[in-house]
């Protein structure tokens, strides 16, 4: 008889944004005629950058006279020695081209590095948080049952205003550690010597740092780091996410990366360490094909000086819509973090996240991300992004304070 | 301590192509004169079809001005009704557009589809057989040690010249079944008998059945089924992959499909039913982001009457390629089968196929895959690939001849 991985029983809801998508989509029905505004899920509206769209063309022509055939499984060595050049090399960060893996999609990468790990390794990780983290290490029976909005047997790294949404270090001893900075959904971002912090616990405690950098590209503090291997140690306790998807608005065109340094140590029950690059290579050589050619190409772009000016551009736009969104929600009362280097604002709405979301749909038809999809510290929150026209914040933030004033005045009066 | 999945530790040797391209490199660092022909890897030769190039630059000038966001993780509707039309439908298969998901390779599917199935299932894979399903399996920890040049625990569906290289059943209760026909590496086909025996199996042992079609376009006897949904009953126990890269030469452009029908079932421990569709989703929305806008597009473009048209001109090449290959190995006095309704012929050399991987390479120049990297039975076999330009396979069978021939002599004098 085939059965089943009974851990995908254990998942407690579907995925966040198919669960937003569901409820946008029963209120469109139920008014076709108005326009909803989405401010939700973080995707992209802007084309992608000239640069990166000649490039593309560019390599299509060329593939109607020539088979592009398989790839390397680990991307082509044009995109990957500009990447380590660019992002790595540039800033100090000691990373080669050979520990760049080019793959279609850091949300793919992260979901698929836990199969690396023992089943009963422990996991920390950030609440709030990107749900995929949590979910896969679920369906892969590190957890145990949903209760009380938490699954059993993780270590929640609590983001609360209470620490200026900066994770203290774990009480108790873990394993694989998930941090995201600058962090979705929060918009919060790490300084060095907190990063440093957590550098010194993974090596002192053999643990891994996964480190979600997709966002990189909207740090303006320039005292930030952008990578973990910025700081010093990081190369044998951490691999790094990186994402075309945000920066040179590839969300729909799949591109990304991760880095794992070849000085990364994984240990069998032995206590004997194991080379994680050649792990993770294996995987991917059994499992996955590549990146579509025209696809590094157009990636590969976005390094050159046109497509950086380029996509320096469109991320400037997108933090004008930042800057507007968390002046005027500021201005309606609400507290709200985030927006300063990072498309994500975090708004606590003193109430909860599905309701204040039905709220904002119904009345102000606008759609937000409920912070209760991230983890129970998202439970009063909700994450507004910045990708969008910026015409269109103006007017979703002048749907919105209409219905959010009365609100604040109940409360107030409460 | 971040501990390893120790089942990485069973793997045998590193993927068979990987293996196979190092010697080739290290063959041609040594002879940087010699040009070598590469009858291996089953890569394709021919650019994409005209049809679908311009499918593609269509879509890509239409993100000049337009953002192409995330699409639907299982694929765009427009191609989705396409496949369920022309592959499925019109050949009286009962499968809707709503059961396909559109991915980034099969070599992806059939690595992730087993995340959805218990640990200790009993799998059972044909030998030979392509070996993402055996390694993927042995990463999940479904099988025992290496022994003898095979996994414990796993079953193994001999395909040998006794059986006509088409299995028997298994002896034994097993609950996976892999099954690819045409096959790889074999070019061996099922007819519809043969094929209706292995779903009256899966259905009397509600076992379930990964059906790999990915050579379906090369099938040129009419009687014979392109897919395993074209068998009554398969609906409820087969699951089935597709891709476009040997058919519309989309190997390096990675698009393929995964059918899972909605009446298809798996068990939970109490032996309660669950709808593998359902978790198929869940584990797609979760780990994958879907395939790009504009590749889908040009996958659609395959279904064109131009882009059929095309594809058929395509293959009609490569098999004559192919009957090329098998009239002038047979003609050397050495077993070949497939070429007929498959790109892949199977020759049995008479001694071990890496030493005849070495002398084909170190004295014609020409590159074979070795049957070891697909099985036991594969051990003096090895596989050639109908995939190149027709002059290139002239070129490569007159350099063989002289090879083989003193080998038939002495073979015949022994």
């Amino acid at each position: 008889m085939i059965r089943m991985n009974e851990n995908y029983l254990k998942l407690h809801s579907s995925y966040l944004f198919r669960r937003v998508a569901k409820r946008v989509a029963e209120f469109q029905n139920a008014h076709p005629d108005q326009e909803v505004i989405r401010m939700g899920i973080g995707d992209i509206t802007h084309p992608l950058p000239p640069a990166c769209l000649a490039a593309f063309e560019k390599a299509v022509k060329e593939m109607a006279t020539r088979a592009t055939g398989y790839g390397p499984a680990q991307g082509y060595p044009f995109l990957r020695e500009k990447i380590a050049a660019h992002d790595f090399q540039a800033r100090g960060a000691d990373i080669a081209a050979d520990e760049i893996f080019v793959s279609d999609g850091s949300k793919s990468d992260a979901g698929n590095i836990q199969e690396l790990f023992a089943d009963n390794i422990k996991v920390a990780l950030q609440d709030p948080g990107y749900p995929v983290y949590l979910e896969t290490n679920v369906m892969a029976g590190r957890t145990g049952a949903f209760e009380n909005g938490r699954y059993r047997g993780v270590v929640y790294l609590e983001s609360t205003a209470a620490n200026h949404f900066i994770p203290r270090l774990p009480a108790e001893p873990v394993d694989l550690i998930y941090l995201c900075f600058p962090n979705n959904p929060t918009g919060a971002t790490m300084d060095a010597a907190d990063l440093q912090q957590w550098v010194d616990y993974a090596r002192d405690n053999n643990a891994l740092i996964l480190f979600d950098a997709a966002y990189e590209a909207f740090i303006r503090d320039e005292n930030l780091p952008r990578s973990i291997f910025e700081i010093p140690g990081a190369r044998e306790v951490a691999v790094e996410l990186r994402s075309f998807s945000k920066s040179a608005g590839f969300t729909g065109t799949r591109c990304a990366y991760i880095v794992v340094p070849k000085s990364c140590r994984v240990y069998d029950s032995q206590g004997t360490a194991h080379n994680l690059h050649d792990l993770w290579q294996r995987r991917q050589a059994t499992k996955f094909n590549g990146v579509f050619y025209a696809v590094q190409r157009a990636a590969e772009a976005a390094y050159s000086p046109e497509g950086r000016q380029q996509i320096r551009e469109i991320i400037d736009y997108y933090m004008a819509n930042a800057d507007l969104i968390r002046r005027e929600i500021s201005a309606l009362g609400l507290a709200a973090i985030g927006g300063e280097n990072a498309p994500y604002i975090w708004i606590n709405t003193g109430r909860d996240a599905w309701e204040f979301f039905d709220t904002l749909l119904h009345q102000a038809g606008v759609v937000c991300t409920p912070g209760t999809g991230f983890g129970r510290c998202g439970e009063n929150y909700v994450r507004i992004s910045a990708f969008n026209h910026y015409e269109q914040v103006q007017l979703a933030m002048d749907r919105i304070k209409p219905v959010l004033q009365p609100i604040r005045k109940a409360c107030a009066a409460g």
